[in-house]
């Protein structure tokens, strides 16, 4: 995402109205699109908070949004494109004329426009590369992975040389009247454009005038590499506390910054990733991906899930005979399975999250596994005898009523176990540690829950039956 | 958490070792302090960067910690504070010298000011508050909740009024050397404190230095009260791109500002809150509660889900003449079970995230669940044949695999509709739409899918027995 310039936010005279969701002018100009009146939905458009601008032209279909947008300039359309999600740029983008989208991208960010250039046919982008004044800025972000700094990351930035004085230093930077990034910041780089520090432009306005920029700046603090994952640079920026992280290449020099605004998307980004593989959702994927990319995403771990299913069928189909004698004895295979499949996915849900927040060591394994015993046998000792009490009272049988309070005693402390050892051992196999572990700690409590209820029924088949 | 002033990196010489990681002299400070040389734990820890300093203070025991926090003196103390989680902050606070932790928070912004008082005693906070010489700026914010913007913005900010000149400003600024938490903006007000804009500091530096300030400000985008939502506050801060989001108290006047570093803690927090609650941990709880108040806070849940699993077992329990007959039943209770409850949370969890992100409205919804519908049917005639073909030939009987084939497809539709319409319908009784929805979700599938299954099988019976 990229950055946003005040003059944005002039067109709202108040800040009443502007709230969590798009105010209702929004809708009013999707219906006039709609009916045919574009001139009335232009206009109306205009007046709007570029933010709600954006929602509208996301909420039109293409043939729509395709005519409203030959009603609008390209300064109007460059102040909304900020505003539009990764998603919603990858719908509008390819609606924009070339030429409109060219001039609308010299105003923008050059971290942006390379996301603009991303959600667009590659023949395309090349075109408007060809004709974008600023195509030097751009150019560079997209050799970088998507998911690298070097890919995030903003090049326009406020650079100077460590032996200006401080008064010079801001008649440069006024001449110059930069749009940077990092508005707060100016950066010291040698001859070579080497990072040698920074210093607050705060600083710079309060200090005596003819100090020099060397005298003044701060060492450099923690950078990255432009070739670091995205989210290894969060951890770090929010580890230092940092608003922004100068991005260096491999000779050190500085070649933009990732802020932490970037990274608040990409925090949530990682978290609805980990949230997703927990469930066997792997692929990037929402509820508005088209049916058939859903389930072509979805079906190979649905397809793993029945897999193992077979797994805890195999297991009951080799008691059937014990089954044959006390039908009842299925009763209670839903109970098993679901209180410890339930209690083993609370511990992974716990466990992973706790990696992902870098929360989690060696160290704390050593104390965790013991306390997660602990739990699972008094939760067990709990869930058991109530299970156990209701088992013999309902199908009127003692026997009956030890095998399954027994069995759930196990379970649960099986699911503590697996529960933890699953995002462990899935971590140790340099897997994601959320991958599908909701589908492989259920399988273990269902299979190991199956194992000692039937097979306990087994032993006891005489009173039992 | 608190804003980080630049002068706390300035101990760092180069950038280098400042990674994802604690760096490793955080262990061997830790490893002094467990032998008991405490000079040279002291000295080595005033080497550290902040960051790390904190770090060696959370990994320690209190006893060991109250030992190290004796040699350090109060400005290394308020230079690490910002970098304690806020966990970790509810461990360490408790343990400083009450003189020490008065003098280091007269040095921190207001806002860790009243997080710190919030991990200490009430007694203790009082006795600090009382000797603090900016106690004026910390107490307004213990008066707001603690989840709201006014219990987390920051106090200190550069004000001014509109009737001044750019050059004036800069020379007041100037004069003031303020640490403000926002440092690249200017916040213009009236004599009554009410806001009227605000200026970039960018921009106040390099305009004509005449001009007035009411001439320059842009103005008022939007804003929060005192008491709205930390949620909230974060969808604005994010809907807007802002870095900084004005709160303003009943009466308009400016008291603070929220700003996107605190929103990626917030933001962080509210995942993990859905994560954990999707599968029923619903308080505050990590890996690293203690045994007691995990049980306390999880055995409730359980218990729901025990309740409910009970009811998927008395719809098995309605079938047992049938069980009782063709035992060989029970071997696809799992099967069914386990392929719908994986499917339904699939759902459920792209639903939950999408209400979480602000994507999720009622013209979705009509979008979404015919979606869905359409996913299930498909991939519930893929899984039936695949589960029907496997049930004939394993059972070596068409019937049964006619049973359990038709009940996967039935199920796998079910599991569609519930996963998208639970947290739909949690969020109508006002409830979080994530609340244990795992729970319901599985026993909607376990329940409908067992009755598809041991209901055909009862009318089939003739040709399955």
């Amino acid at each position: 995402m990229a950055q946003r310039t005040p003059s944005q936010h002039a067109r709202s005279t108040r800040g009443a109205g502007l709230g969590t969701e798009p105010s209702s002018a929004v809708w009013d100009v999707v219906a006039r699109v709609d009916t045919g009146e574009l001139a009335t939905a232009a206009a109306l458009l205009h007046n709007l908070h570029p933010a709600d601008q954006a929602d509208a032209l996301a909420a039109l279909d293409g043939r729509e949004r395709r005519r409203l947008l030959d009603r609008i300039d390209s300064h109007t359309l460059a102040e909304l494109l900020p505003f539009l999600t990764p998603e919603e740029l990858e719908h509008v983008a390819p609606d924009v004329a070339l030429p409109q989208l060219t001039a609308a991208l010299d105003e923008t960010p050059a971290q942006l426009g390379a996301d603009v250039l991303h959600a667009i046919p590659l023949t395309d982008a090349e075109l408007v590369l060809d004709r974008l004044p600023k195509a030097g800025l751009v150019e560079p972000l997209l050799q970088h992975d998507d998911d690298s700094a070097g890919g995030i990351m903003a090049p326009e930035l406020m650079v100077l040389g460590p032996h200006l004085a401080a008064e010079q230093a801001l008649t440069v930077l006024r001449a110059a009247a930069p749009a940077p990034t990092v508005r707060d910041t100016v950066y010291i780089v040698d001859t070579e454009g080497v990072l040698l520090g920074s210093i607050g432009l705060h600083s710079l306005v309060f200090a005596p005038p003819m100090t020099a920029l060397r005298d003044l700046m701060e060492p450099i603090g923690p950078t990255v590499t432009t070739d670091m994952d995205q989210e290894d640079a969060l951890k770090i920026l929010q580890r230092f506390g940092l608003h922004a992280l100068p991005v260096l290449d491999d000779d050190g020099r500085l070649v933009g910054v990732t802020t932490s605004d970037d990274l608040l998307d990409i925090a949530q980004q990682e978290a609805t990733e980990d949230m997703y593989r927990l469930v066997g959702l792997v692929d990037d994927q929402a509820l508005t991906t088209p049916v058939t990319t859903a389930l072509r995403r979805r079906l190979p771990w649905l397809l793993l899930n029945l897999a193992t299913a077979f797994a805890a069928a195999a297991v009951v189909a080799a008691f059937e005979s014990t089954l044959a004698r006390v039908a009842a004895l299925a009763i209670f295979l839903p109970i098993i399975a679901g209180q410890g499949g339930n209690a083993g996915m609370q511990v992974t849900t716990l466990a992973v999250r706790a990696m992902a927040l870098g929360e989690f060591d060696r160290h704390f394994t050593r104390l965790v596994l013991p306390r997660e015993t602990i739990i699972g046998i008094v939760s067990g000792i709990a869930f058991g005898l109530l299970v156990g009490v209701v088992g013999w009272v309902w199908q009127d049988n003692p026997w009956l009523g030890v095998a399954v309070g027994a069995a759930m005693l196990g379970t649960m402390v099986v699911a503590g176990l697996f529960g933890l050892l699953i995002p462990i051992i899935l971590r140790g196999l340099g897997a994601d540690p959320a991958l599908a572990a909701s589908i492989f700690v259920t399988t273990a409590t269902d299979m190991l829950g199956f194992l000692f209820f039937l097979g306990l029924a087994a032993l006891l088949i005489q009173r039992i039956a």
